[in-house]
């Protein structure tokens, strides 16, 4: 088996994807270089829009790296916008202030999917692979590097609907009525995601994660078909190894309670859990298989400090004693949160999960 | 133990509530007196706005009619807002075009709860029972009447954030910091919505169903905790027999597929499910204690007739044969639904049911 990392000075989130022995649960936050932060909205401002931020190797290395400043988090994440792939096909990406992104132009039909263009990550999405590996360097080691990309179900429901969607009537009509062209348009995708998270490996991402932001909204079988089929296929398709270490792979499906049995079946590393698991029933549930990623509620965070160490206290006893727990948010950090109440509960991790660690509590 | 409603021309639902055999699975859907309809969007722009909509019972008993005359239901269902209880309260609803419902006032601290008043239905919310007992009247036994009211934590949300809300910083704020305080409210609630629906029942409902929309929101063990535990004194608390006959009781939170076997044991007669849940493993998880209600994505209303059909075979056929399932939407049906695509719905469950209810299939 390869080794974990030894040139990186905390390598505890590698050790805990491995379910390997930590000192203390490691700790990240999906979102953590977000709007929450005065110094991310300072960045933002100074580049002007949000793609230009992404766009920008430094400022996105600088966003990047703010909450490590403020936090001893054990992960940096890549900053970018889960709609890089279908912007660099041509769909034109925009984003209208206080709305979602949107696209110009929308895929529905048979020939949208075949006009699409084939992806070559390193060229198509330079810029994403310069940033990566300008926070890697700037990384020095203190942590390992997330990389991550979108899942072709997330992907195809923005492309299809032309933006945000609350029902996903124009994804869902085609799923039901032409489910060949859905698949069409996953497989794609699939190929393209795969394309993209090697090319951010090569570029410096030492773990991976693949963001199923709406495969929650898919009927129980749809979810199986047209959207963990096409991770699944990613899964197959990634560099494992790299730098002649492990690059581990985490699932996230948000609202896939239901679903851990078969997402720990596809040989990733780990999975992401929202809030509304008990994450000491579904650690039961999928057993040695994949370590465990969340499950605190964001919304916590609007709370006292008190209450916020109550529920890290919480969710530590429910997962238990042993290894394989990355304690995060159930999702992304939300941007009314206070900076100060985030410190809070990333040092509740740090000072209570030692115990836990070591089988004491 | 009661009969069954002798003097209906069609029991079908009642039936398949106690889970005895009908001749075919019963069909309804939620929000089935709705924006879809054009004959609805004639009525409500002739009421004005959407409260005098369901202030005046005779309007109120014309909508909640149009589907019935449309197609073969099973049951119709009291139009009305699922947030009369607060409105009624003093926190004065309203809705701005293209938005949400909105309060003008909140409830945020211990004070505010203390200076909600107790409510008595049958005076303080006369025009839902007088529409109520008008549409009985107008039904004159042609199917059963359905009441409801919303669960107490969904209608906190709203009297707490205001409004309409995707994270629900107010409310989970209360929820982890002053978590006394919210039970405070929600004991107010389950009090008020217990008297509420007996009051529908007194009125002429014949089943009632408890909307929890937001249930699915809260973590693992909030959910217990902040809602089901309220749901459970309603259930407690309700009429169960009226007329000579049981009044079933319907408990819907939506997002709920991973806590069927809790909210199957507070006594209520059938659940509902949303389209997340394979309804054969929900039957297998429930077994005899419960019907079940659902559970097709609303979003197949958007597909070709025939995409409809296969989707109601395919939830037939996972159902199983025997009774105790009440064909509905996993949520209600949408606005931009061609009411053609409802009809081949309804037909499709007509026609394809009863070799599941007769075992032949």
């Amino acid at each position: 088996m390869a080794q974990l990392a030894p040139e990186l000075k905390n390598d505890r989130f590698l050790r805990a994807l491995a379910r390997q022995p930590v000192d203390r649960t490691p700790i990240w936050m999906m979102r953590q270089a977000g709007r929450y932060l005065p110094e991310y909205r300072a960045t933002r401002q100074q580049a002007g829009d949000f793609m230009s931020l992404c766009r920008n190797a430094d400022l996105a290395c600088e966003v990047t790296m703010q909450p490590l400043r403020r936090y001893p988090l054990d992960a940096a994440i890549l900053f970018s916008d889960i709609l890089t792939i279908p912007d660099a096909m041509g769909l034109g990406l925009y984003f209208e202030t206080g709305e979602g992104p949107k696209f110009r132009h929308v895929v529905r039909s048979a020939a949208d999917v075949e006009a699409l263009p084939a992806l070559t990550a390193e060229t198509d999405l330079d810029y994403v692979m310069r940033a990566v590996s300008t926070i890697r360097r700037e990384l020095a080691g203190d942590v390992p590097l997330i990389g991550f990309s979108g899942s072709p179900w997330t992907l195809a429901t923005y492309m299809i609907e032309g933006g945000s969607s609350k029902d996903f009537p124009h994804a869902k009509a085609m799923l039901y009525s032409n489910p060949e062209v859905l698949h069409g348009l996953l497989e794609r995708l699939a190929t393209a995601v795969t394309d993209y998270l090697n090319a951010q490996i090569r570029a410096g991402a030492q773990v991976v994660q693949i963001f199923d932001t709406w495969g929650g909204a898919l009927a129980h079988n749809a979810y199986q078909s047209f959207s963990l089929q096409y991770m699944q296929r990613i899964v197959d398709g990634l560099i494992r190894e790299h730098e002649g270490r492990r690059v581990p792979v985490i699932l996230f499906t948000k609202g896939a309670g239901q679903w851990l049995e078969v997402m720990a079946d596809t040989g990733a590393d780990a999975l992401g859990l929202d809030w509304t698991t008990d994450i000491g029933q579904a650690r039961a549930r999928v057993g040695d298989k994949v370590a465990l990623q969340g499950n605190m509620d964001p919304a916590v965070l609007y709370a006292e400090p008190a209450a916020i160490r109550q529920e890290v206290k919480r969710i530590l006893a429910n997962f238990g004693s042993g290894p394989g727990h990355i304690f995060n948010l159930g999702h992304g950090i939300t941007p009314g949160v206070d900076p100060e109440h985030a410190k809070a509960f990333i040092e509740a991790v740090v000072e209570l999960s030692p115990e836990y660690q070591a089988g004491t509590h």
